[in-house]
């Protein structure tokens, strides 16, 4: 599988993501982003259940959650309902227990927005940091 | 204290509530009906640890939750960024083990909107149905 | 071109729909709804640009809105991250200006949600009611 | 009337903005930041109405709309539903057409979190950058 296939994707502007300017409300690109990323993972294989918390987890304790600590996004052009744009997601690992995920959207081949997640991983019973899941870590690499 | 200061509130349509028709986006009424209620038990003087899971509860095998099983919503007039609304909350009980609330929006006297919402109280480690716990049950009784 | 195509689709549950009980937000179904719904209109062949207002729209003095007049929702059982949910949009045309979507998801071919979402039909520059837009009319004969 | 009054805001995390880690989801936050930016105007005493497009800005070719360019977000701490944050606003005009507002949330005096969202002028009829409108100079000058 060519890492094309799990950082490459496709969203369309919907209607509950505009507001009354006629544009795309802005932090709904922060939402794309995350979405973009969790579809990313379960394109590669990873199981939700591994990543993120559930019922289950929460009788696990050594379950590893990844909280957002940093987020930014540009807007360079209004998006419209029906706009169909491709999304292109870029991962680093910052250290053993950070990485980020750059998320680029473009309308007809124009870069429109750009936004950038920032993770670290804690454990959940202690909530203190830990090195990144083994999936996410294969995941870093295969994309890189 | 009066039933009317934890029955009677105040909410100021925000432009991120809007969508590209200029109004409203018609979600965020339920939006709007949930976080009434959540004032609405605060003012009351319940706490929120009581009521809603949190870091704490997931440790708590006796917690009672208090899951959607129901909601509808009319919308009768346009609402737009600034206007500010007067919020009608009429909780009932309906057995042991479900309540639900009728949330009534008003701006200049007249109705524009109203939305319920019905819960059921489940126990959160075996998800089977259980009685309302005690501090919904005395809202619900101060309420009517 | 069968109406399976644009009548049965399909939806996964993300992070961000989910709340502190580790299941989905009851608010969030309703989004589904209209973007099931948007994603109808797409498959059937209808352009974003007829269907909902945006910047040209503003310039337009014949532009049909379709406004939510009512919804409801029932919720049957938990959703979590992840899972993987088949929608399915029942369409009604109720009378000349107004119609309806009701929408059954399910998960592993239990049912496990449904909502239903009503519209009527006005006129964006006098607010007035009208008759449905052609291409909605269509696309209710064609989906029922 | 002081500055503090439309500078200093106060925010409880309510139950939607939270998701299955127990914790506020991260773009909530950015929310919040832009709906304390409105509240701020209307404390000073702009009126939506002059600020936010709705449907009479429609027919109002000279309306001057102000789309976010930029945000960003810092997370410190996790934030669950019933915290009482205090939300300080620190608003900068960074040239004739473009401002800031950097939002600071606190809980019990200490900082949890913190956003950034940068806004542009434009003439809404053409879409091309302007100076900023009155009421926001005004606004920007009073509160620094």
């Amino acid at each position: 599988m060519h890492s094309e296939s799990w950082l490459s994707l496709k969203r369309i502007v919907r209607f509950g993501d505009t507001d009354a300017a006629g544009v795309m409300h802005f932090y709904q690109l922060l939402r794309w982003c995350h979405e973009a990323w969790e579809e990313s993972l379960h394109i590669y294989g990873l199981s939700p259940d591994e990543i993120f918390p559930n019922l289950k987890a929460k009788e696990d304790d050594s379950f590893i959650a990844l909280p957002i600590v940093h987020c930014k996004a540009d807007f360079l052009y209004p998006l419209q309902t029906g706009d169909h744009l491709e999304v292109g997601i870029s991962p680093i690992r910052l250290d053993a227990g950070t990485f980020q995920v750059e998320t680029i959207f473009k309308l007809k081949e124009h870069n429109v927005a750009n936004g950038l997640v920032r993770h670290c991983a804690i454990n959940v019973h202690s909530r203190s940091r830990c090195d990144l899941p083994e999936g996410i870590v294969s995941w870093l690499e295969a994309s890189s």
